[in-house]
């Protein structure tokens, strides 16, 4: 991809609608998809090519993560990104290769030790701030400490010196009525780093213990920042973020993307992409509340979610942009109230894109479309060739 | 393949409509080939195995050679040939497997060097002869010099010599208002062969100082003929080429095709086809004006290409292959005039082919065919199967 692709001035929009596969209500039979009022996106899958894309393979459920690494042309198998890298790269750290983060929880436990809420009481932002001014006093040798506030009950730890090894288990059980794990070494040479992680778990027990509420900290997915070749680098485009949430424009940032200011809502979602439509060439949107509304097992509101979406398009429509492509990053059926496996809708909109014959923006209709069932890792090379931005391959 | 292919009397014919995919005419809303009128191509369908091929992967645009390497079974990633060797082999130079290839332009500069013709006035093919006699007279340190004509301002450049390395970079920039550039090293071990390289090309344009047009040569391509296992060895067939363009001629010749002398239009191709057919158990016949006419943009002579493919078919069908397939090596759509990423109508009729509801040779007809959307890669196999030419895989 690198060697064919080329920079030219025409603009591709990518918005990815967070866990928009669904499933059939069992008594309508229709997914969320499928009841949700959305003319602009059925207007849109009229001229579009549309297809089912896999994030990952069949029957395989992805993280956020893995399943927006795959839409932006990443093996997501390859390049899986620690839990602690996306905290921290959502909340703009700057981290050196070295450097391990692993996501925090402020938690309450017991006399005895034993867990009896994993957020901590959900704790006010402002108050975790003061805590992590507490725990970033600590010291550990072999390591500089760095702790830093996420949202409510949320927090990083940044551990930077030398030969420090990512190979670490999680600390949290990930449930209640258990006491917190030791930080245990995956490979030999993570012997010390899990020494250092163990010691600052220890210390700030020994801080925290005057707290009623956030008294113990649980750590999970202690990673280094992969390796990983960027989109301006492999596509010669100038990429910006237009996202809410923390952990996508982290991600975004991971891939080489500018994050754009923007508001909380899709409308002013769409806004920032008409301020900033001149100064790049592609644009990730990310639209989060089909994810949250389906992991609550909510029907009618992820629903209604799909329809605020659809409300917003025609605004975005209006820049007309070479290429729209609009897909999610994985299904979240309010059935399972979970992420799931199944493959998401897909529809790929431009002046060179050879419709099909779907007329609705749903999971069966898009089946029968021109892309059928594919890895969502052949997005990218789509999107670019509908853009004009690839040279032949051979003579 | 190779343990599982067996002889037998059956025959294959391998029809490839050179570029024959389009898209929409924004009038119609039809592809060239819906706006085809083809009663033999649409009965075939009907009768055959369909499906839409993908030459490469999603978004990929094939050039030529790896458009029909692939549809000759060959990874074309894997297999890429470079230019010179795919000029070479189309005017049947027979190369030893050290030798280098490179395509050649005669093109004009003026008295600062700047190109201002890379075709050079695209002089005659008897000039360019002459020329290249001159120019055959080049002596160089290292290498063995051979420049042969090719039509109008195209030659082949042959260096032979020990220890030669085909990674080099083109000197041809690719557009007028330049200098031609010195051609680069892209290895240490291609040092010495850069240095040979510049010194023909800096000989070239004293020899040829005196010219008005033709004044300078522009190299591209530097290649050695790849090692490709032949189609013979794999698939243990008895190959023949029905081609008219040198360049298919060559692709054929290197996977060890023979190649049958015909005329230059496709009844005398099918003729060419009906004196042979006793001899040799597969036919590629190259179809080539829909490509053409696709690049020259000009939609209603593809369509007219088609028609004209299309009435040769029935004196074809007479001879009644065991295995017909029909498809192309890449898409051409008039609307583009060039080649494009899109995927490519095939179909297979054979006895065997358990045919599926498509009642019409098109884009989106034949996706919802028995093949769906694939790669090019598999039609060999399949070719092989239904020829009843392949033996069972494990026990």
């Amino acid at each position: 991809m690198k060697k064919l692709s080329r920079k030219s001035p025409s603009k591709i929009v990518l918005l990815i609608i967070d866990g928009v596969g669904g499933l059939p209500h069992p008594e309508t039979g229709k997914t969320e998809l499928e009841s949700a009022k959305k003319p602009n996106l059925n207007r849109i899958a009229r001229e579009s090519l549309c297809g089912l894309a896999n994030p990952i393979s069949p029957g395989i459920t992805p993280g956020s993560a893995p399943g927006h690494l795959a839409i932006f042309g990443y093996d997501p198998v390859k390049y899986n990104v620690g839990r602690g890298i996306i905290e921290a790269l959502g909340i703009g750290l700057e981290l050196k290769p070295e450097d391990i983060a692993a996501r925090g929880n402020f938690c309450t436990i017991n006399d005895e030790g034993i867990i009896t809420d994993r957020r901590g009481g959900r704790i006010p932002t402002e108050k975790n701030a003061e805590l992590c001014r507490l725990l970033n006093k600590i010291g550990v040798n072999g390591a500089e400490i760095s702790v830093v506030p996420v949202k409510e009950h949320r927090f990083v730890l940044i551990l930077r010196g030398e030969n420090l090894s990512p190979e670490l288990a999680d600390s949290d059980p990930q449930r209640v009525g258990l006491a917190a794990k030791k930080i245990e070494a995956l490979s030999p040479q993570a012997q010390r780093s899990a020494e250092i992680a163990n010691e600052f778990v220890s210390q700030a027990r020994k801080r925290l213990q005057d707290e009623w509420v956030a008294n113990m900290v649980l750590m999970r997915g202690f990673s280094q920042r992969p390796d990983i070749p960027s989109i301006p680098d492999i596509y010669k485009l100038k990429p910006a973020a237009i996202a809410v949430y923390p952990m996508y424009r982290g991600l975004a940032r991971l891939v080489g993307m500018e994050v754009l200011p923007t508001g909380d809502n899709i409308t002013q979602q769409v806004e920032s992409l008409r301020q900033h439509y001149v100064d790049y060439d592609f644009f990730f949107i990310h639209f989060k509340s089909t994810d949250s509304r389906g992991e609550d097992g909510n029907f009618e509101a992820k629903v209604q979610a799909i329809e605020e979406l659809d409300d917003a398009l025609p605004s975005l429509l209006n820049l007309n942009p070479d290429v729209l492509i609009i897909t999610g990053d994985h299904s979240t059926p309010a059935s399972l109230a979970m992420h799931s496996w199944h493959p998401v809708p897909f529809m790929l909109k431009s002046k060179w894109c050879r419709p099909d014959n779907v007329a609705e923006f749903s999971e069966r209709a898009c089946l029968a479309g021109g892309m059928g069932r594919f890895p969502a890792t052949e997005i990218m090379p789509l999107a670019m060739a509908n853009a004009l931005k690839l040279d032949k391959f051979g003579a």
